[in-house]
């Protein structure tokens, strides 16, 4: 079984590295080895094990009738949506690890797929190495998934998890991360929740069969979390996490990206540093979780050679997993409802008027206090703290 | 697509639950519906919404050549394997949540499933509603597995859980546990490990793709663990769990079922009550760790639902998993190495004769010592604690 590798950067190389290194256990697992015949990059890699699959028009890889499986490992959605595309008209299975491309085109491309009866997969695309995609596509098909909620990335993981636990600022770790190469030098994507927006666009629409458009979620990041935050979430026996989240209600979901705070009864509580985990809920099933390196060359690689067996068990034959090109309207996040955790500098007389039964949670802060509200709708919540004012942090409560 | 469910106790009646309650979006994903055919109980069910389904010869389904896909639920070995062996040879693929069947028989039904292009899944075996074994068979596909560290016995995980919160004795807990119908009148197979070492077997059989013999795994269970081995593993920042593990080493694993103190950086030590999780150690993809009910009539049966969907996609297609019929030489436990908890009446001097650096966890008891031993195979401490004397109980840590 012969594929061709399209980006050989961090990821690509790493998909060489596990089908080298693992050869032969792939082989016994799929009664055939999988070669690399072709990779595509601009770039010259004289010294490398596989120097001479390197060509530099996808043409060539689109020409040859004895490639079945390709790798998208390039990244961003052009000129990966035109070579991707294209690979899956002339009969080649694909596999991409690229969630721009999936959360822009994937439903596009799976009906590409789909008339010309190969496969487009995309296990690392969402979880890195943990198996999210092919455990909601072939695993949990019996199920009605009524709630997902994901640390799906690692950089706001690992930030949450140090301002945890040495008590630090949001910019001191965010500085520290940088220079560790735990965040890039512009980290917006990463910091405000725009990566894990596309993810959970991704994951809610495998699990209604529609499309979900990344652009309807809204997103807040953790950039606004601080040291307070987490010396009260502490007082409140609580961790904050950032979680992606899509609830059904009714024939749709609730989606949302935001910071939560969470109780240790919650695995998720117990994600800590840059480890991703998926929590699943499904109506017969019940509670699940799958937890795993949310990143990285070797396990993300792991995930698309995962995906190149089940490409090479199916050649030439569609497997139809439901996701159809057509656009779900999501429920209203205003009509969502939570436990708000608030800090304001209102008088404790005017909480009392907006807030019945709020809980106090005191640090003995000069000029604030905190409190957990009742459950309520985001709209109601939203006019009472316009009406009480001071606000200085609000965070949901999980 | 019709199917036929052979057994129609506490998981084949929650089967057709998950047909019937999820029945649209089931077709949705497969493209077609699933609709019950036969039943096979030699009881009677007058009042069931599938009652003019019900049959008493097994020999009914076999000739029926609409049936492609059949559900085993009647648990043990015998007629079950008679049945759905003679349901392979005749052309149609089954599912079974039978782990004593597949742990005893699995290699050889594998066998006659490939020989008949047909296949034989067992998602509910192991650890009930979690997708364990796709995961191993159809996911982490690239990698080798280095480990694999499973809680998957429901009921020992609910008394060790409890033993803890509580500080309650085993013998009181159990009495409860069985109360409550969460524990067996005769609770040997789980609290003895049995049930987890069969579990173990089909989950390292998988991973090496041999047959591993059950019956050579070293298996303890939890009727020696006291209150008071809970009072020392709290002293220690632990926990007790009953872990089923298997470690590669060289070109085959070692395997034991037994308890073992784990600390909360080991996502183990959080799987609290019934709920069950396995952890798996890929050379590529590193930790990864997948939670969830392990057992009830729903999650099992979500399960099984899902495997119909998997051999609905590949009918009279024999998907290679890599489970070859033969039996695979485990690695010497007494080679095993660990650190061990060891309680004992011997005197502290003679403690340092045979332990070296040994770390004292003292709880002021009288009559009684309790310490951690340095890393040590399992010959050589069994040595050093037969020359100690006085041993009270000895908990592996992990």
């Amino acid at each position: 079984m012969k594929v061709a590798i399209m980006g050989y950067g961090t990821i690509g190389s790493g998909v060489a590295k596990v089908l080298d290194t693992n050869k032969d256990i792939i082989s016994e697992r799929l009664g055939e080895a999988i070669e690399i015949k072709y990779i595509l990059d601009l770039r010259d890699f004289p010294d490398d094990p596989h120097a001479d699959c390197f060509v530099k028009d996808y043409m060539d890889i689109v020409k040859d009738e004895e490639i079945k499986l390709v790798v998208e490992t390039m990244g961003g959605v052009e000129p990966a949506f035109t070579f991707v595309k294209a690979m899956l008209e002339s009969g080649k299975s694909v596999t991409t690890s690229n969630k721009a491309l999936v959360a822009d085109k994937g439903a596009e491309l799976m009906k590409v797929a789909k008339d010309h009866d190969v496969n487009f997969v995309f296990e690392a695309a969402v979880g890195g190495g943990i198996p999210i995609i092919r455990t909601i596509t072939a695993c949990l098909t019996g199920d009605v998934i009524e709630e997902i909620a994901a640390i799906c990335n690692g950089t706001t993981n690992y930030m949450l998890t140090n301002m945890e636990q040495y008590g630090s600022d949001y910019a001191e770790i965010l500085a520290e991360a940088q220079a560790l190469g735990y965040a890039e030098k512009d980290p917006t994507a990463d910091v405000e929740g725009y990566d894990s927006c596309r993810k959970i666009a991704i994951l809610t629409s495998l699990v209604t069969g529609k499309n979900v458009d990344f652009n309807d979620i809204p997103t807040e990041g953790i950039s606004k979390i601080s040291a307070t935050d987490f010396k009260y979430a502490k007082s409140l026996g609580r961790s904050i996490k950032l979680i992606a989240r899509s609830v059904k209600v009714g024939d749709t979901y609730a989606c949302r990206v935001a910071p939560y705070m969470v109780k240790p009864d919650n695995m998720l509580y117990h994600v800590s540093g840059v480890m991703n985990a998926v929590s699943l809920k499904g109506n017969m099933l019940g509670e699940s979780m799958y937890y795993g390196a949310g990143a990285g060359a070797l396990p993300t690689a792991s995930a698309v050679v995962g995906d190149l067996v089940f490409l090479a068990r199916n050649v030439s034959k569609h497997v139809r997993i439901g996701w159809a090109n057509e656009k779900i309207e999501l429920a209203s996040p205003e009509e969502e409802r939570f436990r708000y955790f608030v800090r304001t500098s209102a008088l404790q007389s005017n909480i009392e008027n907006e807030f019945e039964n709020a809980e106090y949670a005191s640090l003995d802060l000069d000029d604030e206090v905190g409190f957990i509200t009742p459950e309520m709708s985001e709209s109601e919540f939203n006019e009472r703290i316009a009406a009480l004012g001071g606000i200085i942090s609000v965070i949901r409560l999980y």
